[in-house]
């Protein structure tokens, strides 16, 4: 079976993770897959939130938020609804989750990293595509902390990498990275984050149509582990270049 | 290695499903996993939201929320604060999702039934026992449907029961149904929700501390399948007795 | 004329006042009044609010909310809507104020009681069952702070008992403690909150029908002093056994 | 005993109702109770909500507020805060239920008319002095109606008068119609609303120091019911003068 | 050609100024521009907002809104939509830095003016009868500042007057001050901002139909300034009035 | 005195205009002012807001934001804050009456073009920059629509070109498209929108500093008239590349 733009199942979109994009930002990168499009800044402040004040360790957040129209209808600002509406709440929750995973934060001192996430323009994988460029701006960001010597410590801050890629089930075939008009027809869906030494960092499955059965989930996750390997890859060659 | 409580790892904490709790809602039950207590009500009203209109289906929705001192600090009112909080939001949604997967909406016809989940005291597994009581409580509304004709089609609307359970990782062990005492100390924290034919409907995996290996991940499934399959005897035994 | 549940005009209806119903509050309630049933729970902390620090003297507050099904019709909750109601906030008020008419706030210091009143079931009179079970979680809250030495004082910081009653003019008789179905029907209602010494806290009488004339509003605060005195009994009951 | 102005205890402070106040509202009254000063304005629309519709009735509702400078110390905006306060809500839903008192909405016929309140300047009494203005400006507003055959029926839709007033004891003195420096003292606030004809719409009595006896009760009502007949008599003379 | 109410084009309405309008402000205007009135309190605190503490500067600032009822139509009020519009806040924007560009911020030392600017009845022109009016009322709260050694100073905190008005094309015609009626047939409206020694402060044109040429701002920036130059007088003949 | 990037008073920074940015809106493009970068979306829809609806008019409406990163600072996002800021608020109120300026809403029929302009990266001039570039994906919407008969008179729906550009005295000296180092020491800034016929849209002026003279405001008018005038060329030559 072939898929809607010739990738075969195991197949990743293009991917190309572009830093600097910001003159302001410590830390930017707009990130794609295939036609989804995120810009992704780290900002940089001393000190923590208050409920970890005189702890010695530092703080990473993040905040994804859409267009209005990044998406084939456009939607409603949440700032004019006044309300910040549950999907975006849940992928801004996973982003911070997924990025505090390779963070050492007594390394980081109290320092905080602000992820913003905004999706410029929207084709399936948007959470995952701005775990994965979230990463790089998160590197650039600690980098520019220690050379500033804000960020004071002997240790390296990061521990590891993390990327994200979505798998999915269409029409019976586990697929990898799907885009959005896999994802509308996937039975199942499944957003997986893993660190560049393939442990998992978050696994979300969900069946949209039929349950999916144990051996569905273990194909799902070969391919998840696999496609993240390769995202793994893209960002060391992206912090390879100079920026 | 014992539990605190004396369970053994694959073992469930003691469960009680209270059915034709409230006088007022069509279907109600108080569910505890051990001191974990939720109350489940269903609401039943004529009539789909909007986007809905026409289509000949019904629609199935769930809110959760705690009471302010149902656990052990006091937490501020979502009522008060003026919104919702992004944990509030994933659960609901979470919950609307898992029972909706075992809903024929054609058989339901143009209703709506409203699952509202609040938890009185919290000890931990408060999503896994809303979704197991809102189960047995969505049955009972349907069936009072049913009886009153207020669901005409010949088709049972429930296509399977849902139920859920919390997994993780506790030094090193795989234990099944964590107490909060065990939820903090997990390095990894999975919901799992599962149909009675064992089929997966949710899976939701965070690494809290180190990231987690596949086999861990295998450890975690196979005792989720089974605490499933213990609670979908309890909703049954539940179901049999006369409300 | 006889009640729709047989009782007489003044008679209460069957009330229980279950104490230590949470394992996390200091004090914890849950009251009935027939059918409808409120929790109460009551959550001490150090310290008061900003504007009274430094003076020496404690603080009591309360906040009232329905549960969405409590009542026949499924109301939206107040979280979701973003905004607390008018109803709500003028009973979380009635409660707060009433409670603080028998606390010796200097004896109390500067400690904070917040008394959480959550009904889980509406049959009327849902504020005065909140009053009257809330008064005895506060005794037990303040007992637990006392023991603790929280609250170090010499003096006892409750200085009587508060209850409270719903009165009204239903078909032209004076009842006492309204059940839903009179309640709608009533021409003139009145909730009541006395000490245990039959002085008054509150009057709150209202004409939903015809005004009301003085001779009526005298035979309501009579059948309304008298239920207050036997709720009063009731919670000493209710505090003299063991928790 | 002398009052703080020289008044004796159950007189009145001064009393202007100026109708025709704003050039756009169907009714408008500044009321004054000396230095308490309020705008109402009764603002007629065609049509009922939503709840009412195909009725045959009309409704008649409030809104009060407070310039943020009609007290001596400056409060916050609520549309900045951006919610309305507990007791703002409680005052607007006391004076539409007592407006709503002396209307028959069968021969207000389908409309809708909004009385709103705007404290200009505060000294003790707004809600009643808002009540007591209010009721002239709805007066004005369904003469208004009658004469442009929007209120169609034969039969007046008022069917009385209501007008408010404070009472409370200070220093054990029970005083009538209390100025701030006055109300600030008292022991006891009541606020008592009736009809012309001497009967009760609403009683709100409150301890906000000792509880209060029921001798004490009887006499602030007795002073209450002399200064409700006294601004009967106000309304009335107002609403004699062409406008 | 002759306006709807006889003057000439480039004729102010009646102004009115009326000093010490409510007893509790430290300044209080009710400035009226024909038919629109506006009730301008000031509010005078020690301490400054958080940014600027430690400037050794004042702050001065404004809020604007109107009664529901000050318009021909009612208008739902912005507390209880829970929000302030568009058009309130960039109004309170202009009136606060109309204000600041005649204030010596140190001269005025580390004390806030609040401006409130409230329209109790509209008639066009309300923002500029409120800049007008407001720059009275802070006069007077400066004068009560300086009197009672809060602002301690020895210069004059104002530097000069403001004042503003509005102007526009009606029909061809440019014209001055424009009432209600003139401003919803204008093509092009603008609202000048300018100081006693006619210089501006703003200068606010919009094309409200087809766009305006460069003589036609110009013959709007004449008639402005001239119109600004009286109500300059207007606000000294009313200051040099004992208050 | 040369400007600190080099340009002239009277030369604008480079301006590029990149249409089809995305490919979901009808009309899209990335504008850029020197560093200031905004993305524009315009998304056509069927119908037009309630109050127009039957008018046979259609509608053009603006929304504008920043990214909390386009600052140098971090910003807290408008829709975490729950509320849209005034600046926020007038900035999206002029680019939509600047884009109405252009439009035949009759030849447009009953359809709605949302302009949103994001601005990616701020350096000055963000609303500038917004209207001209809203108004080149404003034409490629209105192009879709008249292809795809979605809007089907037979006259142009726009009656001309609008751009805008920013101006300001910068030590004495008036300056043409003031970046952010300039805008922060400009005594007096103005935004100008023009049509391509050379006439004024709006005129927004303001005294940051010390009053501006009639002279300093001619001089200003005259530079944003050149401004504009080579905004609309800019714009021209973007619009004859095929898209």
């Amino acid at each position: 079976m072939s898929r809607i733009d010739g990738r075969t199942a195991d197949q990743l979109r293009p991917v190309t993770i572009e830093r600097g994009w910001s003159k302001h930002a410590e830390g930017s990168v707009l990130v794609s897959f295939g036609d989804t499009r995120v810009l992704c800044t780290a900002s940089v402040t001393e000190g923590v939130p208050r409920w970890r004040r005189g702890s010695g360790e530092g703080w990473v957040t993040a905040e994804y938020a859409m267009l209005p129209r990044a998406t084939n209808t456009r939607g409603d600002r949440e700032s004019v609804r006044g309300k910040i509406g549950g999907r975006t709440h849940e992928i801004s929750r996973l982003i911070g989750r997924s990025l505090r995973a390779v963070v050492d934060f007594r390394a980081l001192g109290e320092n905080t990293v602000v992820l913003d996430c905004d999706v410029l323009q929207a084709d399936g994988g948007t959470r995952t595509a701005a775990i994965t460029g979230a990463y790089v701006a998160l590197a650039d960001a600690v980098a520019w902390g220690r050379g500033r010597k804000l960020i004071k410590g002997r240790n390296e801050p990061l521990t590891g990498q993390v990327a994200a890629v979505s798998v999915g089930i269409v029409d019976g075939t586990p697929l990898l990275d799907l885009a959005y008009t896999e994802d509308v027809r996937a039975g199942t869906d499944m957003n997986v984050v893993c660190t560049d030494s393939g442990a998992f960092v978050e696994v979300q499955g969900t069946a949209e149509g039929a349950p999916f059965q144990r051996a569905e989930l273990d194909a799902l996750l070969d391919l998840a582990a696999g496609g993240c390997a390769r995202l793994a890859e893209a960002q060391r060659a992206a912090l390879a270049e100079s920026a």
